[in-house]
């Protein structure tokens, strides 16, 4: 799956630009990429795009339309319908995260077949796996994992990635979810690969290399939340870590979506050492990434000090204070 | 999904009777189903069945052709697809657990209808499940987990619910695999479920039951095994059992499938209690499960009681001493 830049980016009628945190997150990380956006009547977000209809973008350049709106179930509106079907018309391929397959809804197959234009579901995969080998390769890899979902594992691997290659380090940014997907061209949903295929599709994700390329591997979950763990543990055995990045949120009480409180980091990143070392002995931690925005500034500081103090290692915040002393750390700079 | 006996057992080219685990399960759980073998050119793999065609299988009262042979990922090789026809063509139904579905392949499909007889994948399933939720519930289970695939922890749970049952307890044997679910006639192939529902899908297999009931439920991979260790982690954390056996295949060299060795007995029975502690603190381990059977009687004695003596817990072979030392520890009697 590899989807072509540059973007157009479909904001629908998201109230705001919460509603349109994919796009949002095209923009954040792959301003390059984005040449315009396309928004319905009342629609509330703006990404400081122009305003293009596909066939504008096309004449500018653009590949690729990208449905950038979340919505509650993941369906596709019908009022989306025509909005896409004028993409394709404009010879644009046309990219999804949502549950709706594109291709499931006649029309839009049949557009994409007759305009010769792709479409991407990048929530699903048709792409068959091998089984995970757990063999050595070539090339070095860092892993976020996490106390739980939704702690900045994604940002922090993404932010990891633009450190590195700002300082001339040969990288790749490996995307195991669909916003990371969207943002990065390319990758794997891996929470809907069979079971059996996890470590596998892991393994294709993150190929041999050369000595000193990086492949900076977005995590998925965390070992220690029972919902999902077995896909954590998989891309921790198939990702074969050189090193990984602890992250997580001090001010969550609740592991997402159960009830049950969340691990420490300290024992967080132990499991993960221990798993971790069935397919590579070598690797480490490097250091611990917090997301601090719900903490006053004077407790933010103190959190991370503290952190740092207490674990040992580099504790820094991903969007506040950049992820340099990682990189240090991981450079051995 | 009712598959309908007398099978003929397709055994393909598998080099040993290991290749084809599928098939002797069958024949050894349910032997009065079985009415022929199928082989190719090369097949090493021997059940002590008549070698029959489709043709004559179907003559003697034969119903399906049960493909019997495991192969590493699932996938159908080109060379079956004749034989499988040739099967249709001879009405007899095809059950299948490979990953690949038999409905998938346009010839197959079409000879099945032309012919008016069933494809069965039993390895894959059209449920919707939730994702795991972690949450304690009322009732007993036990799970065999092992050093590696293939160690007997399908056996060896299908032994410990005969013992059970036999005793008057109350039990249900929960098939997580396709040979389980052909030989039990239910339960779920963990390995095709996606990713992210592996532990959502194990918690509905082992649903909220009488405070006395116990579910029996066969292990999948190993929590060491870097090819299938996601789908043993979802496993363990949805089942959360009280009870786990360890199986082990004391002559085994390398983990299957890959160049690496078994880990021991005490580390996987370490790693899994510290695991199955997410879901279940009071998780214990009752024993162990070996597959002496590449050994001597001998040899066989010996190691049963050097391993018991070593780990401190019972150990016995589940076909050639029985589990009734597993269940008495179970049951505490």
């Amino acid at each position: 799956m590899e989807i072509r830049a540059p973007y157009l980016l479909f904001l629908g009628d998201a109230p705001d630009d919460l509603g349109a945190k994919t796009a949002r997150g095209i923009v954040e990380w792959s301003p390059a990429s984005c040449i315009g956006q396309l928004r319905l009547p009342g629609c509330g977000a703006d990404m400081g795009l122009p305003d293009l209809t596909p066939v504008e973008a096309a004449q500018q350049g653009a590949r690729t339309l990208i449905l950038g709106v979340v919505n509650a179930g993941g369906n596709l509106p019908d009022n989306w319908i025509p909005v896409i079907e004028g993409a394709l018309a404009a010879k644009l391929d046309v990219a999804s995260g949502l549950h709706t397959r594109l291709a499931s809804i006649p029309a839009l197959s049949a557009a994409a077949a007759r305009h010769g234009v792709r479409l991407f579901d990048v929530r699903h995969t048709d792409r068959r796996f091998e089984t995970g080998k757990g063999e050595r390769r070539p090339g070095k890899r860092i892993l976020t994992v996490g106390t739980d979902c939704s702690v900045g594992k994604k940002y922090t691997a993404l932010a990891l990635h633009r450190e590195l290659a700002r300082r001339g380090a040969r990288a790749d940014f490996r995307a195991t979810g669909q916003t990371g997907i969207l943002i990065s061209g390319g990758g794997v949903a891996l929470d809907a690969v069979p079971a059996d295929f996890i470590s596998g599709a892991a393994e294709w994700l993150t190929p041999a290399n050369d000595p000193d390329h990086w492949d900076v591997v977005e995590g998925q979950g965390s070992l220690l939340h029972p919902s999902f763990a077995g896909v954590s543990l998989g891309l921790l055995h198939g990702v074969q870590p050189d090193a990984i990045v602890l992250c997580h949120e001090p001010t969550r009480t609740a592991m997402r979506g159960i009830r049950r409180p969340l691990p420490s980091i300290e024992q967080t990143i132990q499991v993960n050492l221990a798993a971790g070392r069935v397919t590579n002995p070598d690797i480490r931690c490097i250091g611990v990434a917090l997301d601090t925005s719900r903490l006053s500034a004077a407790a933010a500081r103190e959190m991370l000090k503290r952190t740092e103090t207490e674990i040992g290692l580099p504790c820094v915040d991903t969007l506040a204070t950049g992820v340099a002393r990682l990189v240090d750390a991981l450079l051995g700079e």
